[in-house]
């Protein structure tokens, strides 16, 4: 049965090009930077490369681009080894977060009494508001974790305008822009976040790759120890295709992220406006609103959306049903006010950078066909 | 300049078969087992298959197997993911230990003074004593550190008498075993440890590929938080191709193990033969008496072993010179009681599967030409 793939935000295919510039370091170029040879020394400066083309694409330095095993990494050490170097205080973290996010946090004051954690609640629109942020703050606030693009909703939130008051007030961001990169130009500085979170696998770079940008002069301890790489921050034999490959995957989204911007928003509003005109009682698209990711649509549907799983089995889409619980999906839904039964009912769409118009027609057409019988 | 590469403790090419297995997971395989779609449950499959080949090699059950993104998580995870679920006491590390183990219980005193952490001194022979292990075990004992294999001096480590010690006192038992798998057969229940470090890079798999050996009962805590994955061990979207390379890495290990150990013990004895054979002062073979890996030798060499970096530039092997300070290069070989100038004359030849009788032959060679001039 051929795959009908509308679910980019969970994972991506390798691209290509990044499939190419892998291949000659797994058994030819396979030494590691540290030996005394002129072939590792052209590992090492490969490895270099790669870690420059990730800053283009953050708009950041080389040094301050840290090399992670993924996305999940990348929050914990953005969060952990922040606070491992910080005296014990108060944490604010928006309510649409990832479990990576959330879960460093959850365990702490349980370690240590001192350490405070607080939700900053959601609007019904998928925005985190930043005056409630900042009236959130607190004299021993010491991190504020934002998402900035939520990937079940696709809501860009306003990671600068948080960070600003933050920085007013001496508290350092964390953001996860797993979902950004890829999809939108994303500058760090821009955003003026302090750490920033980079998933390789979620814009067509290796799965097991990730990257965090660390803002210069800014002081995080490790979270893993052993034999001292990546500026000190993360141990252990560096994964050298993997950062290759996140470096080309960089290299095509810095190049590509303008045009998928535009080629991806008109997609999926034609994806919606099919459905709408397909279905005789139409889906309603969740914060329509609001700034959203170009290739993310939430829709609540006529009826059960796991029925799309069973009828349209060529279709891969997000739903409450194929998502692991305790979930995101289900968080972020209930985080705009969504009902048990309107989660039941909601579809999650992500177009990638190979979808095509004939793919999102058939699309529409498969989920019309499943609610309008 | 073709490369003569004798320096596979330090890293390893891919497998060809390993490579082969994995491309499909990159671009066509894509998907991530939790999707709800054929395609990923099929992607699931192939990766508990690949954990099943890891039980295999390691003899043990695929669900005391969890993937880890290297040989460091490994070790980290093993330590301290058993030190969180225990009551803070008093843990014992072998001398000899890598960077990855000896660097998570670095810290910990400082964290909490009720940890203390104690070495356990290295024999001349470069053995650990299992007496002296069980000499120092105190009633608060929570853990005993000792590596399966020296991966400079290439002894192979009495970690069942070890192990048998602690359990009589009740007392964990972590075995970094990552120099072991591929080079001498494995069983883990058979060396008796608790938790065992597998590096997938170490045996001709992926970098950024590890797993752990969890004893089914042993209760760790995660050392990152995320999305539950991996028995609660170990969050964040699986690195599927890594995973299923390792798998396969994994069944090479277990078939070849014997017949690779005979193989490379021969052609290691062959090299030291020529050695002594070509030279005027011939090299003396450091720990020669005790249980070794079959395909490594370390040799202390008639002057400053750096030379051959600069007059058998084709030629990779480790020094003191190759390896990035503080290293366990120089750990070990301090350990058996070289002093600095012998360290400095010292280097480390490890061989690998694919290396012939002809090469080891040309490397004697080069070494001898180097150092009678």
């Amino acid at each position: 049965m051929s795959l009908l793939y509308l679910d980019y935000n969970r994972t991506t295919p390798l691209a290509p090009s990044v499939l190419e510039a892998m291949q000659p370091y797994w058994a030819t170029h396979y030494m590691l930077p540290g030996q005394e040879h002129a072939h590792a020394h052209a590992v090492g400066e490969a490895l270099e490369n790669a870690r420059e083309n990730i800053a283009a694409m953050a708009g950041c330095e080389s040094f301050e681009v840290v090399f992670t095993s993924g996305g999940t990494e990348a929050n914990n050490l953005g969060i952990l080894g922040l606070l491992a170097a910080a005296e014990p205080g108060h944490v604010l973290v928006s309510e649409l977060e990832h479990e990576s996010v959330l879960g460093p946090l959850s365990d702490l004051p349980a370690k240590d009494s001192r350490w405070q954690i607080e939700t900053v609640p959601c609007e019904p629109t998928g925005m985190i508001d930043p005056a409630k942020v900042e009236a959130m703050l607190r004299p021993q606030t010491r991190l504020v974790c934002l998402q900035g693009a939520n990937p079940i909703l696709g809501t860009l939130q306003p990671v600068r305008e948080v960070a600003d008051r933050c920085h007013n007030r001496g508290v350092v961001l964390h953001c996860d822009a797993t979902q950004m990169f890829g999809k939108v130009p994303v500058n760090v500085k821009h955003l003026r976040a302090d750490t920033v979170a980079i998933s390789g696998h979620k814009f067509y770079g290796p799965k097991g790759s990730g990257a965090i940008y660390v803002r210069r002069g800014l002081k995080l301890d490790p979270i893993t120890f052993g034999e001292p790489r990546e500026m000190g921050l993360r141990p252990g034999a560096e994964n050298i295709p993997g950062c290759i490959g996140l470096g080309t995957a960089a290299s095509l989204a810095e190049r590509y992220c303008v045009e998928a911007n535009n080629q991806l928003s008109e997609l999926r509003d034609r994806f919606v406006e099919h459905l709408r005109c397909q279905m005789k009682r139409p889906p309603r698209v969740l914060c329509e609103e609001s700034p959203r990711l170009p290739n993310t649509v939430a829709l609540e549907l006529p009826g059960e959306a796991r029925r799309i799983h069973e009828t349209a089995r060529e279709l891969a889409v997000a739903t409450a049903q194929s998502a692991c619980p305790p979930d995101e999906f289900t968080r972020s839904l209930r985080a705009i006010g969504c009902s048990e039964s309107q989660i039941g009912r909601t579809m999650r769409v992500s177009l990638g950078w190979t979808t095509s118009r004939e793919q999102v027609e058939r699309a529409a057409g498969l989920i019309a066909e499943a609610f309008d019988i």
